[in-house]
């Protein structure tokens, strides 16, 4: 069994816990947070504390906050004889490092408020300070999911920076779709398989090989008029720029 | 039992085909292709002919080909007393107004080569020339799908629009993730429960407001990060404008 200690009462925090109660061999000893309505979820099950009250002993504490919060909230851990790991897709393991034990459990996915994920589908990215150090942070990793993996600071960086533009980006594609329908009186209902099955075709296919659509084929003729219909300089540079790229990308010489 | 003829053998047109076969209220009594090698799918089902050959009777004829080509194969059809429909999202009905009775059967879908998509979940949009014959292709469409809209060349003109930004860019994005995960050796798979979350969150939650990320936050120190760490200036660019579009959508004084 590993004991556990969450600070954090956001999402990622709050799915933290949900998951680790599922199972019987992670014990969550404590939930911190910074005001007691935050708490209140947590209350009725675990041991609460704010953060300047007293903090218990665990063999990990999870530090899930928001980034720029981190490093002021670690100081308050320099005593811990636990693992202390942060939750961030971003920041340096370094920002811990004036602590004894520490590491870093990035789970590589989008939380929605209300929406409880099953973390066995989740990538886990696991670092730590101290390779030897590692079996209570693996333990948890491979309890809650099925996909760990061991990923360094720069690595970290480069998925967090990747997972910008297959979901704050493309989720942003969708926005300016929908937009797009509500300017025509369709509804954005009908494009929802669609979104769906773009998803799915990269199990089968890579996005290299899955590109498709006017761009990809130089089809001059259909993105003039799409520049055209577009109704907002805002989406007709978009348009042009992601289009232009696409052209390049599969009319490079190389590919000839 | 309304009878159908196929002119294509695309992907499009094989999967209509395939949807087909499994109502046994649609007859295809016929599959009209370019040359004896594409029609070679079909022959061993359904009677098949080239487009040069002999056509035969049906309640409805489908042209599943390439937008460029649909006007010339038209004129092939001027003689035929079915209705005569395309399935093309961005060309107009009435390029098909020289034939006597003529519609748009327009499945908004992506279709992969080699993967079976199952009709009954992908939206279909139809027009019609004469609204008092759209019986047969309003038959044909509730029985192989749940999802039938009547849509007209104006509003198709814009869902095709928006398919491009929800599908072909979007692909795009996953595209891009993809190279900087190559960059990094780390592998691109680690994001796929993310991209499927993505798409699956606009169940719940609109694009509007699932917008995460650090464009939404107005985050400038990490989006500098961001820039320094992308390796072309294409993605670079990309990554500019779309926070750049992000942000101004977010912090607009409206939405204040």
């Amino acid at each position: 069994m590993v004991s556990v200690i969450l600070i954090g009462t956001g999402n990622v925090a709050t799915q933290l816990y949900d998951n680790f109660l599922l199972h019987p061999s992670i014990k969550v000893v404590q939930v911190i947070g910074r005001s007691a309505k935050s708490l209140a979820y947590f209350t009725s099950k675990t041991e609460t504390s704010l953060i300047t009250g007293i903090i218990k002993k665990a063999d990990v504490y999870f530090i899930a906050i928001s980034d720029d919060a981190i490093e002021t909230v670690a100081h308050e851990l320099t005593d811990v004889d636990g693992l202390v790991v942060h939750t961030s897709g971003s920041v340096p393991l370094s920002i811990l490092s004036k602590l004894k034990r520490i590491g870093v459990f990035y789970p590589l996915q989008t939380f929605t408020k209300g929406k409880k994920l099953d973390f066995r589908n989740i990538p886990i990215c696991l670092e730590i300070g101290n390779k030897e150090e590692d079996k209570p942070l693996k333990f948890i990793a491979e309890t809650i999911s099925d996909t760990v993996y061991d990923i360094n600071s720069e690595q970290r960086k480069s998925l967090h920076l990747a997972a910008v533009f297959v979901n704050n980006f493309t989720n942003y594609m969708y926005r300016m779709g929908q937009e797009i329908c509500e300017e025509h009186q369709v509804p954005f209902a009908i494009l929802k398989p669609l979104i769906h099955e773009t998803a799915n075709k990269i199990n089968i296919i890579s996005p290299e090989n899955a590109q498709t659509g006017p761009a990809r084929r130089n089809d001059l003729q259909t993105m003039q008029l799409h520049l055209d219909q577009l109704q907002t300089d805002e989406k007709k540079e978009i348009y042009k720029l992601v289009s232009e790229s696409i052209q390049k990308k599969y009319k490079s010489p190389k590919r000839l």
